[in-house]
């Protein structure tokens, strides 16, 4: 199962592990995120697009420097995207999914010959176009290789929602509805950035309680 | 709101309605259904795309020919059209959408200038394909006039996946799942009847617990 929240949760988690984060403990709550914080943890922890005063970072990509998270652990939690992580049920692989790994993904998913639900973080529970768009452009990816197949109208649809964007994507991407959200809130300098295609190998994968990074053979 | 179930329960209930069915009352359940066969009504039930025995109508729009539903009430109760209908809450107007009405259904909701939310039955509280273009198909209608816009992501996307496929319908909807489900159970033959614009002019609409047909000043 991959797990996608381009703008921006699983995008900011990639480029995390890109930078060098050593492990992310994803949390639904945001008491439980405040407890973290009094523990001593470094906490991510937005909602609606707002920092939380007691918080160390959002939920922006570019927080996640280098100089800032190498080599540490970092407790999330967002609107969507950790509960996202939660509802994703155990007993099968649970991999974070943004457009910056997207490759890497699809490789790892084809070369592993499981089955492949991407579960997209949507916003309250709705339906997004950003993340069904991703979702389109992996399960395409998969499709390449001929055992796969679907029957799925979601993902037929998705498909087709991404073929008609993806040679546009910046002026598709105009219309959705996150895009007016971020930017009302001046969030919207990482929209580019999140629809930027394979910057790394690397895949967020959830191991007990946690995410780590691995990289396909 | 706009209770849509493109193949087949909507079209079959606009078509009953063409045909001059005095009333059609929705129930959910087959014992509901059953219970009112007990008590002489004619019924329509079927699950999966199969007419249930005590039943005298299945879910195809060409079982409801004039000669048997003239002036007549039929109860009807399918997979996911009733149920539908029964979701739709009381307090605003439910109406009954297919292709078949879908230009008198868009002047009726702008002549009365009220919201538009269209409930796809969808497939087992799943997303289709079919019911999302015509939802998409609807919504661009609606948005013709210049006192609506949306800013809702499922809507844009159904608006793009209609726009898509609105010049080959029939060649987009031979992918969606539920058209080989009939197939496989022969009851593919109402397809291309159930993506036919403007055949009438009545519009179903829920009065207490039936459906009568409405017709645009």
């Amino acid at each position: 199962m991959v797990v996608t929240d381009v703008l921006r949760a699983s995008s900011a988690i990639v480029t995390a592990f890109m930078n060098g984060v050593e492990r992310i403990i994803p949390v639904g709550t945001l008491e439980e995120a405040k407890a973290f914080k009094d523990k001593g943890f470094m906490v991510a922890a937005e909602r609606d697009g707002i920092v939380r005063d007691f918080a160390d970072f959002g939920n922006s990509p570019y927080n996640f420097t280098a100089e800032r998270v190498r080599g540490k652990q970092i407790v999330y939690s967002t609107t969507n995207g950790t509960n996202a992580i939660h509802l994703a049920s155990s007993g099968q692989k649970v991999l974070i999914g943004a457009y910056l790994n997207i490759s890497a993904l699809a490789e790892f998913i084809v070369s592993e010959g499981k089955d492949l639900l991407v579960l997209c973080a949507g916003w309250k529970n709705k339906f997004n176009l950003e993340d069904t768009l991703f979702a389109g452009a992996l399960a395409e990816m998969v499709l390449a290789d001929e055992r796969y197949h679907t029957i799925c109208d979601a993902t037929l649809g998705a498909i087709d929602l991404f073929d008609m964007a993806r040679d546009n994507m910046m002026e598709y991407i105009e219309k959705v509805a996150q895009r007016h959200r971020l930017k009302k809130n001046n969030l919207d300098d990482v929209i580019g950035y999140c629809h930027t295609f394979d910057q790394t190998k690397l895949i967020p994968i959830l191991e007990n309680d946690y995410l780590i990074a691995i990289q396909n053979a």
